[in-house]
Order: C-alpha cells, then sequence, then structure tokens
C-alpha cells in the first residue's frame, strides 16, 4: 500500500514538474519574442529596402545574401547556401487593358499572371466570352470560344470561414484557364483576381500551360475584383464588347540561384533533423511582406528563440529559406533531395506561409498516433489563444520531405485578411502587425521546442541508464 | 429491455436533432452575415460620412438620427430615442507641444486628454520631472514637483498577450494623473499614449479631477510613444530642458442627446430582456470606426440577422446603442435607470466594444451554473473558430445592468491591433476589415439565438403541457 502511494506521490509530482517547467519555457519563449524579437526589423528590411523577391531577381539574390549573413550574426553551428536552378519569368511593362463599347473605353487593372506569355506587339483586341469555369468551354466549344478572348468570372465563396478553402476552390481557374481556354482557340484569357476583396489590386499568381505546345500559347491575366464585375455588368449590357489588352513578360533560362540554411547541432541526436522555414521568394507586385517574408523572419527569429531562452535542442534544428516557391517549388524539391542522397533523417518540418497574422494554431501531416500525442500539448498553448490543431496540410515547401517518419506542420495564423493582399500591389510591410507577426514566431518556437524535446516517435524511446 | 433500448434509441434521435438544428441555425447566420451583411455599410456611412461622435457634438447627434433612421427601415416591432444628458467637452484648436534645449526646438506631438482643462493662453513652459507612475509622486513630494510639467512615462506591458490587460496596468496614469500631479503644485501633466505599438500617434481619453477644485486644476495631455521615447532620451541628456504645451479644450454644460433602442418584441416572453449594443460615441481624432462603430453597426446586424435568418425569438430582443460609454457612461446608465423604474427583466446583455476584429468568443459575468450551460454550446462555435469562453468582463455601458439575474457578456475579438487604434487619429474605417466585422456581428447573433432558445435559467423552466 505504502509503495503505491510513494508511486503515486511521485506521479503527481513528475507531472507537476513536467508541466510548470515546459509552461514556465514557453512564456520564456513568447515572452522573449514580443519584447526583443528580430522578426519585425528583419521584415522591415527584406520588404522595405529589398522589396518584391521573384526568383531570378536581383531582389532575390539580395535576400539571399542579407538572410544568411543574418544568420551569421546568430552564432549557429551552420550557416550555408544550397544551390538550386530557378525559373526566370520578367514581368515587363506595366500591363494595360480596357474595355470600348462604341468607341468609349473603359480602363481595368489587370497583371499578367506567372509564367504568361506576352501579348503579340500592340496587345490583343477581341470580344469576350465570360464563363464561370474554365470547365464550362469543353461545352461550349470551338465554335464560342475561338478568335475571343475568355474571361474566368469566379469569385471566391465569400461565406467559407477558412478563407484559403476559397482560394482553393478557385485557384484551377488562374493555373489552368489559359491551357484550356487555348485548346478551343481562345485568344487569351482574363481571370477574375482570387481575392477576397472588392478592390481595384489585380493579383497574380502561377499559371502552367501544362503540356500545350508553345505556337498554341495564349497570354493571361488577372483583372481586379472590382474590375471584373464592372466587365460583367457592362457585358450584360452589351455582349458585343470589345476587351484589349497588352502585356511584355517573358519566361528567361533557368538562373542559379540558392535556399538559405542554418543549423544548431542537436546536443544528443546529431543526425535526427528538424527545419523551420519559409520562402525567401516573392511575387513581383508588392514587396511579399505576408507571402512568405512574414515566413521567412519567423522561421529565422525562431533559431534564435531558442538560443536566447536558453534551449539547447537534443536534435539538429534548421532554419530553411526556400527559394522559388511561387513559380516552380525548386527549392522545396532539392531541399528534400539533398536530404534524401545525404540519407538525413528528418524527423519534423513546420512551415509558415500563410501570412504574418495572429496565431490561431497548426494543422499537422503525421499519424493518428502522433496527432494524439501533439494534441496532449493543447493546454500548454491555451494562455497564448492557440486553439487550432488540426490534421491537414502542411506547406508547399516542406511537401517533398512527406514520408512515413517525418511529421509536417503548417502554422495556421488568422486567414481573414491573407487574401486581401496575397499576391498583389498592396502585400506590403505596414500591412504587418508587429504584435501578430512575433505571436507566430514564438508559437513555432514552442512547438519546436516541445517536438525537440519529446520526441516524435509515438513508441516511447527508451534510452539506456548509464552510471 | 426494449424500453430501455426505445428511450436510448430515441435520446439519440433527440440529441441529433437538436444538434442539427443548432448548428444550421448557426450556418445560416454566419452565411447571411459574410454574403448579406450589413455592418460594414453602416459602418462606412458613420464612419466616413458623419466621422467622430464625441458626447454632445453635432456628429454625435447626426449618428443618433441616422442609426435610428436605419433601425426603422428594419420592420422591427419599435425603434425609439432614449433622452439622456452628457457631457460636452471641445477639443478647440489643435495642440501644440515643443521641447527646447539650448534655444533648440523639438516638435512633439500632443492631444489633450478628454475633460482636461486649457492652458494659459500662449500655453505653458516649464521644466519637466519624468516618472513612471503617479504613484512616484507622493514621495518626490512638493518640493520635486512644484511647478514642474510632470511627464508620466509608463509603457504598456508588450509581453501580456492580452492588451487590454496590458492598457488596464496604465489607465489610471492618465486618468488620475493630471489630479495627483496637482496635489504636488505640477503646472500639467504629459501622459506617455496608451498604445501598443511605437508610433507618432498621440491618443486622447477620459481624465478625472476627481474632487480636485476648480481653481487647482492642471491641463493634462497625451503625448505619441514615439515623441515619449524621443523626450526621455533627451531629459536623459538634460535634465534641466524646457517642455511648452498649448491647448484650448473646453467644458461646457451638459447638452440632451439619447440612447437609440430598437425591439423585437418577444413571442413567448414579451417581458423578458435580452438586449446587445455597443456605444455610438467615439472620441475626436479619428473616425471612431473600431471603438465602437463596429460595436454599434454589428449590434444593429445581430436584430436584422435574426429576422434574416428567420428566427422568431421567444424574449424580447433590444438592440441599444448608447450615448457617452467615452466620458461619462451617461448613456448605460440611464438604460439601466429607466429598465428598474419600468421594473423590466433583463436576462441577458452582450457588448461589443473591443473593436471590430476577428471574433474569438465572449467573456461573461454570471453565476457559474449558467457559465457551464454556456461552455456547452462551445462544440457548435467550433468551424467558426470561436474558441474563447471565459469569466471576467463585459463591458462598460451594459455594467450598470448587474445583478444577479441578468447574465452579462462581453465579444471578444483579437485584441493584437486594438491599442494601435484606439483613441488615436488612426481609429480609421480603412483600418476595418468587412469579413472580420461581419464574422463578429454573426457571432453575437449566434449567442443571442441561443441565450434566447435555451433561456438563461440554470434551473430548467418547465412548462405546462396543453393539450
Amino acid at each position: 500500500m505504502k509503495t503505491r502511494l510513494l508511486a503515486l506521490v511521485l506521479c503527481c509530482v513528475f507531472t507537476f514538474n513536467y508541466a510548470q517547467t515546459d509552461e514556465t519555457v514557453l512564456k520564456t519563449i513568447y515572452s522573449t519574442s514580443l519584447t526583443n524579437g528580430k522578426s519585425y526589423d528583419w521584415l522591415d528590411h527584406i520588404s522595405n529596402n529589398i522589396g518584391g523577391r521573384l526568383s531570378g531577381s536581383t531582389n532575390a539574390e539580395l535576400a539571399v545574401q542579407y538572410t544568411k549573413t543574418e544568420l551569421e550574426k546568430l552564432g549557429l553551428d551552420k550557416v550555408w547556401l544550397q544551390p538550386v536552378m530557378v525559373p526566370k519569368w520578367v514581368r515587363g511593362e506595366k500591363e494595360m487593358a480596357y474595355f470600348e463599347i462604341s468607341g468609349e473605353i473603359s480602363k481595368v487593372n489587370i497583371c499578367a499572371l506567372g509564367g504568361s506569355i506576352a501579348t503579340p506587339n500592340g496587345g490583343i483586341k477581341a470580344k469576350v466570352l465570360e464563363v464561370s469555369t474554365y470547365k464550362d468551354l469543353e461545352a461550349l466549344g470551338t465554335e464560342k470560344v475561338k478568335g475571343k478572348i475568355v474571361f474566368i468570372n469566379r469569385a471566391l465563396q465569400t461565406e467559407l470561414i477558412n478563407t484559403f478553402q476559397a482560394y482553393g476552390g478557385c485557384s484551377t481557374e488562374r493555373y489552368r484557364g489559359a491551357a484550356e481556354a487555348a485548346k478551343f482557340g481562345a485568344l487569351g484569357t482574363i481571370v477574375r483576381s482570387l481575392s477576397s476583396r472588392q478592390d481595384d489590386y489585380p493579383h497574380t499568381g502561377s499559371m502552367s500551360y501544362g503540356d500545350l505546345p508553345v505556337e498554341k500559347r495564349i497570354p493571361s491575366a488577372a483583372i481586379s475584383t472590382n474590375d471584373a464585375v464592372k466587365l460583367s455588368e457592362a457585358l450584360k449590357n452589351n455582349s458585343n464588347l470589345e476587351f484589349y489588352f497588352e502585356q511584355s513578360c517573358q519566361q528567361f533560362e533557368d538562373v542559379q540561384s540558392y535556399n538559405v540554411i542554418g543549423e544548431i547541432t542537436g546536443s544528443e541526436y546529431p543526425n535526427e533533423f528538424m527545419i523551420v522555414g519559409g520562402h525567401l521568394d516573392s511575387w513581383d507586385l508588392g514587396d511579399g511582406a505576408h507571402d512568405d517574408g512574414a515566413g521567412v523572419v519567423q522561421s529565422m527569429d525562431v533559431i534564435r528563440l531558442l538560443k536566447e531562452s536558453g534551449i539547447t535542442p537534443k536534435r539538429s534544428i534548421r532554419v530553411v529559406l526556400f527559394m522559388n516557391e511561387e513559380n516552380g517549388l525548386r527549392g522545396g524539391r532539392k531541399y528534400a533531395e539533398v536530404a534524401k542522397e545525404k540519407n538525413e533523417k528528418h524527423v519534423f518540418a513546420l512551415e509558415s506561409d500563410a501570412g504574418g497574422f495572429t496565431p490561431r494554431g497548426f494543422s499537422f501531416d503525421c499519424s493518428d498516433l502522433m496527432f494524439s500525442k501533439v494534441e496532449a500539448w493543447k493546454p500548454l498553448f491555451k494562455p497564448y489563444l492557440i486553439h487550432y490543431f488540426e490534421k491537414g496540410g502542411s506547406g508547399a515547401d516542406i511537401g517533398p520531405l512527406k514520408n512515413n517518419d517525418t511529421v509536417l506542420a503548417g502554422l495556421r495564423p488568422d486567414s481573414q485578411r491573407y487574401f486581401d493582399h496575397h499576391h498583389a500591389a498592396n502585400d506590403t510591410f505596414e500591412h504587418v502587425n508587429k504584435r501578430e507577426l512575433e505571436l507566430g514566431a514564438a508559437t513555432m518556437t514552442a512547438l519546436v521546442f516541445l517536438m525537440d524535446k519529446y520526441g516524435t516517435d509515438t513508441i516511447t524511446k527508451t534510452k539506456e541508464i548509464k552510471d
């Protein structure tokens, strides 16, 4: 009886200490981020002193050099560049577009989609066929489509609480619209911007011609949500109106670029890797502060906050700043490829690529057993209003690491404002709130700390006890 | 055995239907708010066509008339104005301030605190005594304080997750600072703005002289956080620097104003009242979009969304737009006073006065038993990421209704950005996100629906079954 009582008491003491310690560490992490974080200053530099960082651009290379230098200042065990060839697409002159009814011209705001070809010199002018999805084209057929500019006017579903779900429901229109319309002889495509807001900003993003031969490709642009409504209304009154657009974008040969990597080598399991990252490249219209400057600087601060909070990780923790998420994912693929070649065991990867907004939690791509382990940490996060722990999705850059042994996770910030700014000229530094950004960095650090401390094994690891 | 099985099956069916119905109603409420909400349009008008609405101002009266007219359009059972006398304080000319070292002038951004007296004509110029809290004055005494301008430089604690807690920790400095400094012969007080951000905006807010005789009162102003740092640093190098400020604000006689009230009369318990509200008045520097235009339009939309969602409330639901929360709380007091006079039974009151940001949940002022009842509704709110249900505080305007029979609650939006804008010139419409505002209106409507449906009794009400 006495033995059982002692066991019970010991168990209580153990549980109590265990909980207290983690609570204290998380408090230190959050306080340090909010009172002595570096993420906001780094983002200021990346956004305002460098700016938009499209793969293959001078700005992208400036961001590589800057972040490498800043990581070197942190006194990590290793900092290096991982070479990767990336596509180089250049927007060229500012695009121009209008529609014309009986000689009266209404200007509209467009931008070329990333990967699109240019219009012929002097632009394209043609009648417009409005569809609500590219899937309508099959039924309309060549007869209706040929010689027209196809206007894909699909709005995000505003009633969805998760704006990423609303975005996902429309993103194929942007990605495949031109390739599909070209099959039926369209001259070009104009796609409604994938924005949650009614405003005048066109939102760019990647598109692909798939296996369409070069000579069949047609130019594709995004139109602002306000102008999509305006154009659609004008078409209701006059289906014969003519639309004009001109863009001079161009695809060049691939160029050399880099992922930027920093590492704290693990004290107990140096050959087990946990990575935290975001993507260094961005679209060119804004300064890419939310997408994904925020993820870059938060990831950098994770590794710094671990050090500042006096945490000595058992496993090797890497910050990985990926190149070319936006239009190729070459950085993410390269990192996974090299990891495989070197037989590096990656046990955990966390990405922040959903904006620098107030963090709400994480999504996980892992086994049910591992997810139960993670869910047990929820009470630790409650004081920080971190409540969202769900299975489903992580991040594009870490996706190529997916296998049964690697736990993948994505930071999930509040999503309501993200698609107001995503891929548009208003994705800029002043729309990032310092505290929200810092809370994200702290939340990521806390998860990395717990993953390292308790490991990702779901069968408890037993270490030999040495005298 | 068969009977028990049947009972079990019936119980399951009942539970299932019960849950399904509420889930469906909440889905309708949220969808309606996000696709067909009115809150954002109303806020646009209140912010941009009317603007700042300080009690006793022409704008405050325009807001009374506008919201009354808009409520009348909703086809409620009753809409009326409830007269209330309110204080009238007027800022006058834009304030001016600088500090001077050896003839070199550094301008700083200040604004008079609400309720402050003016400086004498030509302003005040004096040496500065910096303190971190008014509590330091007692120890310093008249000798050190007399003839000085007291600079209370207390920064919000950035490590606190809840920014309202950080604000609460400093708000007494603003409210009582001048009265305390005057006791020791100070000529004026300059209080660091209660802002979460480092920027150039001074933040106003109410202050009080308490029972200090009129002739002993001294002028008080807020200084921007950037200028507080600048002044503090300058004082370190030159404690003899002179500070100058001038303000011409003035307190007038009380004037007539109104609370605006709309009601859907209850179908079963018309004499039980549930109210939802925000405050119509605002400070004068910005347009009061977050504080509390957001709460006003969300409350108006609650009563509209109930109708739009086909809900017939059993109890009488009132929207109450309170006047004079900012510098007197006369509207809140008047409403409670009249309710008491008329012996109106108020069972529930909900206030939104924490900004139009993404809603996170509610705080409750109620019994433990009632709180348990509310907590059981948490799963219904999960799809909308509403997770915060805690006891503690509701809203200033509904506070006077507090008694053992009334459940009080406050909407709790994300608080990270609130004190960037609070009482400052940048509390403006463009800083309110449409979706975030609409989610708040829906969240409030959902709670009102559930409170009405299930009542606030904690001992289950049994109705006689009639044949």
